[in-house]
């Protein structure tokens, strides 16, 4: 069942010019459940030399004795587990990228992110930030890295961010939440091995899912929309009404919410996310919201814009039983609101994508005011 | 609407041991149309020096003034047309590598294949064979290039072949017909245009989209596929069908079916093709029959195999007032029938693919002769 697919004939570029973005893809992935037991294999022939180690940052959730064991690891290869509680901020990659040069005489051979969206982001950024000069925050924006990242490798062990294929890495700063856009950033390899999902608690599960499906809609609906992105968008959308409204088995259902991811990341890769997420980053900025639940969050209110994405939406929360958190904005002052407000207009190109080029006149600071006020 | 997708639990690789594949992908891919105006921009920074050109190899379909002017040449880059009447072979590639290493005191910059399966297969041989020694019949086969190949380039001029995305170009050997495949093989930079399709005509047009029809039936009915190769195969399948039995837009029509050629040789590069492909490389090392319309030869004959795609097949054939031709192995000595039939039963991986283990017990020489004899 396709939603909301309107083809626009608009170009796939913010400034609707006829040029053409040339996006890059991750150039090598393998896919399988225990496909993790051939990252040795895949990482051998990338070892620059016995003192240049990988780093491998993994999510704190796998910190133990079983995960440790099967991590390939030689000569002076860490591992560094990091919590993804919070969202990953721009401070946190420049102390990961000082931790590194200050500890080996030279530049690792890689660095792989073990994780969810955090993870997956942190590792780009760091990837970056150790071959370009200064600090997170510079980068923040689109377009604006140098020089190549770091051999930097991706294994998501959660499904729906996307940030196994997108290029972008997104990271609050210090005045913004905003990602790190560059031909740069993409991984150069994903390993994608749905066995790792099937850890993942029920709530992050839907949460996580919920932002490729999120993701689809946007991009379905987006004035940026070209037929590249359209057909991803089109069966990330089928295989997340499978995962969350259909009846299949765990396994296959694993499996295709793996590829939802994949192919719902190429989609907004190629156009532009929407409303829900200009939204969203708001909250995360001033609330340190997760991304996935502050999607949620922001999209159960989004009728007017996607009416039938939140109709799939609430039929997929009544069919898992999820109740989403109420009052979020209740007790925020006014300053509180003009800070979210700003952090979420300036993200012109995802309003222009949901909008159209006279966005600004759709969307006022006091429109998105209230739609703040209802979440 | 899906068919035959009989997801079985074997892996991607013809072994069938826990080990997968680590697929390569295109790293950079543009799409859109009017999109080969941008050409220029993205060769320039390959560039090594004014002394390298770009070698851009030509469907001669194309030799004209009109289509000269618009490609980006400085200094002494070349364009040579060539013929796509007959399938690509090795001693072509060969004879086109001698070419160029004779003219040019130092390597090109790159290859850019301009054209449909025959040019862009040939471009991808010729880039290998410049990196590396030796004749291109040495390289048939599966993983025997040991260097990466010159940077190429591939724009697709018709749609269906799935040569854009895959790791492999099919030539026609001393031997036999057989692919170079490679994780060297890809190209490093895609420039997907509709606007090319424009002029291709009729018969072609069908005979190629069904290329990319039959790439899916016979992934997604495989036993080497996955959830990776089924969601593209899928997605590629709904495509072909909107082109060959919808009533779209002949705009979108050529969008869609550029982007269903992308996904079903993403979904064969991941699995397999079967017996249509193999039984229609033995047509064409015998009778030179291109690929094309050599599959549809076959496919029509292929019920048994594949019930529900051979009926679509059909349908789409009456659709669009297709008549084959017939008796083409009328007048075949048994002779040639063993030789068709060795070229075909060699082709190990895809009658794996299609059949299972056991498919030496299913298909025996004799069965693939009466067959063949249909056609």
């Amino acid at each position: 069942m396709k939603i909301e697919s309107n083809l626009k004939k608009h170009k796939a570029n913010p400034t609707n010019k006829t040029t053409y973005r040339n996006f890059p893809m991750v150039p090598k992935v393998i896919f399988g459940s225990g496909s993790f037991s051939q990252l040795g294999d895949i990482l051998l022939p990338m070892r620059k030399n016995s003192e240049a180690p990988f780093i491998f940052m993994v999510d704190d959730f796998f910190e133990n004795q079983q995960f440790l064991a099967q991590v390939p690891l030689m000569f002076n290869d860490e591992v560094i587990f990091i919590s993804a509680e919070e969202e990953p901020k721009t401070a946190q990659v420049d102390a990961l990228v000082a931790q590194i040069r200050e500890k080996y005489s030279e530049l690792p051979s890689g660095i792989i992110g073990i994780g969810g969206g955090t993870l997956l982001d942190l590792a780009k950024a760091v990837s970056i930030l150790l071959n370009n000069k200064g600090l997170a925050k510079d980068y923040q924006g689109w377009d604006l890295v140098n020089k190549p990242a770091l051999y930097h490798v991706g294994i998501p062990t959660i499904s729906g961010t996307g940030a196994e294929v997108s290029r972008t890495t997104v990271l609050l700063g210090p005045e913004k939440k905003l990602g790190i856009n560059s031909d740069f950033t993409p991984f150069d390899q994903v390993l994608l091995d749905p066995d790792f999902s099937k850890t993942v608690p029920k709530d992050q599960w839907f949460y996580t899912g919920m932002d490729c499906f999120i993701h689809c809609v946007e991009s379905l609906t987006g004035t940026y929309l070209n037929a590249f992105s359209q057909s991803y968008g089109e069966k990330a959308m089928e295989l997340c009404q499978e995962v969350f409204l259909g009846d299949i088995p765990v396994e296959d259902s694993r499996d295709k919410l793996m590829m939802a991811s994949w192919h719902g990341g190429m989609s907004i890769a190629y156009s532009q996310v929407g409303v829900a997420h200009a939204m969203s980053y708001g909250l995360s900025y001033l609330l340190g919201i997760k991304h996935g639940i502050g999607n949620c969050l922001v999209f159960q209110h989004l009728e007017e814009f996607y009416p039938k994405g939140v109709a799939l939406f609430n039929k997929m929360m009544d069919k898992h039983n999820i109740q989403l958190p109420k009052g979020v904005c209740a007790d925020l002052t006014q300053n509180d609101f003009d800070v979210m407000v700003n952090i979420s207009l300036g993200l012109e190109p995802l309003w222009e994508n949901a909008l159209g080029k006279d966005w600004k006149t759709i969307m006022t600071p006091e429109r998105l005011q209230v739609l703040y006020e209802k979440i």
